[in-house]
């Protein structure tokens, strides 16, 4: 029996370089589909054209929002080589170019080597401590359904007079019913937070993404993935977001975007 | 009169989305060309497909090293919108494809907007108390004759046994001749510093870049540019390279790269 976010992503290919997916009902941010799901649906498919199990470094530009309904995902190997194969990839809805992607992919596990570390994870209470983003009348209602999400909570107080102006959210990660977090749940930990800049006295709306870049750095372990957002430099229209994802054992994955600020 | 730079980097086109281009001689790391380098010239040709001052986002994944010689670059506009033109680009030499690349393009001065910056810049000796890293048999000989790159004094021991121990690498940038910094320079000032594992204890040996994203966010205004190079997470065969680029009023650029770890 398969996990609802494995069914959300899968991709079922239609012939070379050709994949039928689907935008599940309800992974969606106030009806326009999760930018982290989306990015793991195409991935899968992606990761599959590339013969190799990890997307090592995967970078998708969101040129059209997505709805709940079928998806074409169209993938071209560029470069084969013996570790690592680079692909890229195409995300349509309609026949329209939604998701433009650019990977390459490898697997994870294959290398030990030298190791330096800084660690600088940050501790922070328990998911039992923490305050779950979910409410009928919360922030995306759709996707918090889907997927647990807890908030260190002080982070949790973005609907409030009592927010901490940082442009930071902390929290916490799984799936629902114990599904086992995959290489490409990481990247659904990337972009399933509330945006950062809402813990700010800034306008709080949509930051629609142009551009994010996951690194996928160790096959996490943990049923709970730790998470970190931040945003440091928000101004001329545009803001990064930078995060964290972590299991019990350290770094599982490293995400970067670029966003518009809320106007 | 055009500088060096620019010259190094200039894409002209052949036809639509065809741009010829020229890997120079000494913009090189040991005979391979600079990542930075490259980077910029297709990104130059890939502006001007997109009709677009500014490389907003753009990533590289990096196939095949590159020789001084000729060089092709072809382009192809994903979506045009009123703002943002999204564009994804191939560099080739000798009729493969050494790069390929993904980017988004825009106007970078065109928006004010709300305002939010965490002021990490570091601060540290100018540019006169720090060390050339130009030095006939130093490191990568070619490409520090062509730009002017100093690190701060405790960052440019990487050759002796007092090294930091930290992947850290601290110093400035411009361009020889007073030739200004234009955004594409800023490109180039994110792949121009030694790694910065060489400042750790690990073995320090070419570290190839897989990819590389950057985000340029202000024209730069300054002759000197000030950069930070670190990484925090080497292991499993992997590193991230994250770069800032600031000049006198703020930040220009954000730059973050996967390499392998030197074995």
């Amino acid at each position: 029996m398969t996990g609802a976010f494995a069914q959300a992503t899968a991709a079922t290919a239609d012939g070379p370089g050709h994949w039928s997916a689907e935008q599940v009902d309800g992974w969606d941010i106030h009806g326009n589909a999760n930018g982290g799901v989306v990015l793991a649906t195409a991935a899968r498919a992606m990761a599959k054209e590339a013969d190799r199990p990890d997307p090592v470094s995967v970078t998708a530009h969101y040129l059209r929002p997505i709805k709940t309904g079928p998806l074409t995902v169209e993938t071209e190997t560029l470069k084969a080589g013996r570790r690592l194969v680079t692909v890229s990839g195409r995300l349509l809805q309609g026949g329209q170019l939604a998701l433009q992607l650019l990977g390459t992919f490898g697997d994870i596990t294959a290398i030990d080597g030298p190791q330096l570390v800084v660690n600088d994870r940050p501790s922070y209470p328990p998911p039992d401590a923490c305050i779950s983003t979910y409410a009928p009348q919360g922030f995306a209602p759709g996707l918090m359904s889907k997927i647990d999400v807890r908030l260190v909570p002080e982070d949790a107080l973005f609907a409030t007079e009592r927010s901490t102006g940082l442009a930071q959210m902390r929290g916490w990660f799984r799936l629902h019913d114990a599904e086992p977090i995959d290489v490409f749940a990481s990247l659904l930990a990337i972009d399933a937070f509330p945006p950062a800049i809402f813990n700010t006295s800034l306008p709080n709306g949509w930051a629609p993404t142009v551009e994010l870049t996951a690194h996928t750095r160790r096959r996490p372990r943990s049923e709970w993935l730790q998470v970190r957002v931040r945003s440091r430099y928000i101004f001329g229209g545009f803001l990064e977001e930078d995060t964290e994802v972590w299991d019990d054992d350290g770094l599982v994955a490293l995400g970067r975007q670029l966003a518009l600020v809320p106007l």
